[in-house]
Parts: structure tokens; sequence; C-alpha cells
């Protein structure tokens, strides 16, 4: 599949995608849908028919573009995971910004995108993370990889954030950045259940009092 | 259905509980197999057969015992709450350890319960909580309401070590305890996924240098 599908937003400009990716091609209003989908319900509460009708496709389309469910659920993950990389470079290496300025970007987006969808869907990484004792072995090497990269991003944000004097000298980045993403998911969890952002500023705001110079 | 329903650990002494409540009695057995199961799998992925399979009783017999599979899932919801109160409590009353050390005393024996299922079971109450969006609305209020029962015992334990001078005087411990259970849930979370303590480690790790004096 494209390394540029879009996900929630206007699709990105640059060198044009193949048909494949075009929003409107069959198999991309699949990986789309099933983001919506999965990102509020999680892997093992959808069915394919719930995912074509999402997609307003028709009964019996799916098989046509991917061999099984979980062929689809791992499609997902990349796309999911490509999806929010670029999300993360674009607020993590935005130069008119302060690193410490950058990150808490981030977090206010995030923050946004599930007001949002009033604080229905979650992430998917953590959904399916969270259904891993019933999915197929080959996604726990694939989700454990995405938490990786993003606290690899991450890491680099506040290393920078460091240098420029914003987070404690003493401070272990790598460990900050996993601290945060265990936690964040936490707060995501947290917020879907509480259909509101208390958990997310919460967290946020003791994070932020823990990393601060 | 009786609230000294034992989980993973042997009946406590007391009061000899109702016929119903023994061990080996059947809907007892079902509540059972049924937090074993759905701390490791979740309420979506789990079929009623499954759990009578784990329970070790004929088809067909659930329905004696339970109305549907969803007023399963609340009574399991309470008997963990249930559970994980008297848990708490017994960690965090316990006058012969400072509040700080109570408060480690329940990381450690959460983190070896994890441990003893090789890392495959979490918290009942974080998989529903994950799942909220494909389970009945119902769910949602009695799932919220055992984090809120959680945070303030954890809030009390805090509170206790502040007054001790083991925790920051300018610490808002009911916050704290929010911020605990957000992060703590999120490490559980990621230590099934990754099938190792080291998320629940450092969530831990983290937590106590943001609060101690």
């Amino acid at each position: 599949m494209q390394s540029t599908l879009p996900y929630d937003e206007p699709r990105r400009r640059g060198r044009p995608p193949k048909d494949q990716s075009l929003p409107g091609a069959p198999r991309t209003r699949l990986v789309r849908a099933g983001m919506a989908v999965l990102t509020e319900k999680g892997f093992g509460a959808v069915g394919i028919s719930e995912i074509l009708s999402a997609a307003q496709m028709p009964k019996g389309s799916f098989y046509h573009y991917f061999d099984s469910k979980d062929a689809f659920g791992l499609t997902l993950i990349d796309a999911y995971a490509d999806y929010f990389a670029r999300k993360l470079e674009r607020w993590f290496e935005d130069r008119e910004r302060t690193p410490l300025q950058r990150f808490r970007d981030f977090i206010a987006d995030a923050r946004a995108g599930m007001a949002r969808h009033d604080f229905r869907r979650g992430c998917l990484v953590g959904n399916l993370g969270q259904e891993m004792g019933a999915l197929p072995e080959p996604f726990r090497d694939r989700l454990s990889g995405v938490f990786l990269d993003w606290e690899a991003q991450t890491a680099k944000c506040l290393k920078a954030a460091q240098a420029a004097g914003e987070i404690r000298k003493d401070a272990d980045c790598n460990r900050l950045a996993r601290f945060f993403w265990t936690g964040w998911e936490g707060a995501v969890l947290r917020a879907k259940l509480d259909r509101g952002p208390a958990a997310l500023d919460e967290f946020a705001e003791g994070f932020l009092t823990l990393i601060q110079a």
C-alpha cells in the first residue's frame, strides 16, 4: 500500500499517488473506514460487514482487496503507524517553535483530534495492544515496533528540549519518552471511557512537571 | 453474588459464605473462569463456550446462572472491583510499613501477579475500558466508578505518605492518584503487549521520582 494514505485530514501535497491510493479508490476507502471504526471499537468487535458498510462498499467486495481480516489488520497498523509518524514529524520538526513547545503542540493536537470525534476514537495501536491476548501473534511485533518508533521520535524532541535548557539536565530522555507513551496510552484509554479530556490534560500536566528544568 | 469471591488466591478466613459462593459452586466457577479469561482477552473476543470450557462446565449451562453475556460482564466487573479493592486495602492498611512503602508493596504485588501469569493477564477494568466503544453503555459508569474507587483508596495512602513526610508537601494527592491510575493502566497494557515487566518498572520508577520529597 502507499505510504501517504490520508486518515483524517486532507491529502498532502506532493507526488501524485498511484490510482489505488486515491482517496476514492476502493482499497483506500476500506483502510480509511477501518481506521475510523477500529480506533473506536478495536479489532475483535468489528466484523468485515461493518467495515464495508462504513466504506459504503458492497457486501462480498472485501476479499477482492485483502486475503483475510488479519491481513487487513496488519495493513491498518502499518497505515496508522505511517500516518502517525508523519504527524509526529510535522510537530517535532517545526523550527518556529522551541522543542518543548513542539512537544506541547503535539499533545494539544492529539487532544483536539480526540475532541473532534467526541472522545469516541482512541489510538489504533493502543486498542490492538490491549486486545493482543486475542490477536494473531504476528500483530505483537508490529504493534511493539510502532511504539518503539514513536518513542524514538519523542526522545529526539525531548533531547533537543534538553539541549535548549527546557528539560532537566539529569533526565534520561529515552526513558522519559517511554514513560510518556506508556502513560499517554493509558490517558487515551481513560479519555475514551470518560468521554472527556480530563485524563489527557492531567497526564500531560503531570508529565511536563516531571521533566521541566 | 457474594462480595468475598476469591479470584486468584486462597479463600479468606471469616464468616462462611453461602453455598453459591463456595469455590466449587457453578456460578462462582463461571465468575472465576471469566475473570481469568477476560483479563487476558477482554470481553468481545471471548464467547460463552470458552468461559464454560475454562470453568469445566457443560455446554448450555451458562443461562442457568446468568441472563446474558452482558449481565455476566457486569457481574465480573463487580467481582473484580471487589477483589481489587480488598487487595488495595490489604496493602494500604499495613501498619507495619510506612505509607510510601505500602504503596510500593502494592506495585510489587501487582507486578508479581502479572509475572505469575507470564504477563498474559492484565487488568479487567483496563481491558473493558479499552473496549468501551463496543460494549453496552451501562458498562461505562460501572468501569469509571471502579477507577474512582481505586483512585480514592490510593489518594488516601498518598496523603498518609505526605503526612509522614515521604511525599512532597506541595503535591495534590488526589491528582497524583489519578495520574498514577491513568499511567498504570497504560503500563499494564504495554507489559501485556511486550510480555515483560519493563513498562511497569519504568512507570513506577518515574512516578515515585515525581512524588517523592
